[in-house]
């Protein structure tokens, strides 16, 4: 049971975004500098946080990526699932229904009680990630920390536009 | 994020074992039958379960796999971690400490905010399934389930030992 490594690439990402003044925003290329990661690859995953509507995308010399909502309506669910999709770990392919030991169709009307127990566990994985927002982390950061990270970002040179 | 398949394997084997009476065991042959698996892969399953502590093997012609412990003591945490470890899903390579954002390592002692808050998320799944035992299944499943299972297993030969 592994969540894709670049999970924690757009947590940090978007908890970075979640720090510039509005309307601002940061590259691909910035961010992964910002970071020291693969820039293609890092666009590539900041493009499925657009498409789940947590970030949004601008064009031009100074586009780039900024939270699509407020940061007290994104969760941490809402990232994690837009890199891993928001299936539960546990896939139940209905054994209770085959071999010698095969149930009677009316017992498999409800879902089986072991599913059942598994689907418990990760709604409480999920209630957990879904209460806590980027406003929620950044109200954890040290005060100076905005204010840092986006002089360090403004550091980073975005190419010249063309002539 | 996703569990092997054979999480649902297991679960349903020990749910099954928990229903024998006291003493009795079944083979891997007869639970590979019982649920139509295929008997190599899940006999090396089970001896994860051993390993484990949570299921105990015994040999000989009547031999076969027992609850290491009372159903009431084993909890569907044990059965999974056996099968998959206990590690977190969510992998924090630090990379807050890279980068053109690198963090100054005093403010790195304490475990990312980030990294916190994907460990509750695992702590809230984890007691999750810590708070259901075998005991709990069993006492969900139709008053004539035992029975019925217990008849099913005597019904799936053994081997004949040999002369």
């Amino acid at each position: 049971m592994k969540l894709p490594v670049s999970t924690e690439w757009l947590l940090h990402c978007a908890t970075t975004l979640a720090q510039l003044d509005p309307g601002a925003t940061a590259s691909a290329a910035q961010l992964a500098d910002y970071y020291d990661l693969p820039a293609p690859y890092l666009a590539k995953q900041l493009q499925a946080l657009v498409r789940a509507g947590v970030l949004a995308a601008t064009t031009g010399p100074r586009g780039g990526f900024r939270l699509a909502r407020p940061a007290s309506e994104i969760t941490l669910l809402s990232i994690v699932e837009a890199v891993d999709g928001a299936a539960s770990p546990y896939e139940c392919r209905e054994i209770r229904r085959q071999g010698r030991g095969a149930l009677p169709p009316e017992e498999c009307e409800r879902i089986c009680v072991l599913a059942a127990k598994m689907a418990d566990a990760h709604a409480a994985w999920r209630r957990s990630l879904d209460g806590v927002t980027l406003a929620g982390i950044l109200g954890e950061l040290p005060d100076a920390a905005p204010a840092r990270t986006r002089a360090r970002l403004a550091s980073i040179a975005r190419p010249a536009p063309p002539r």
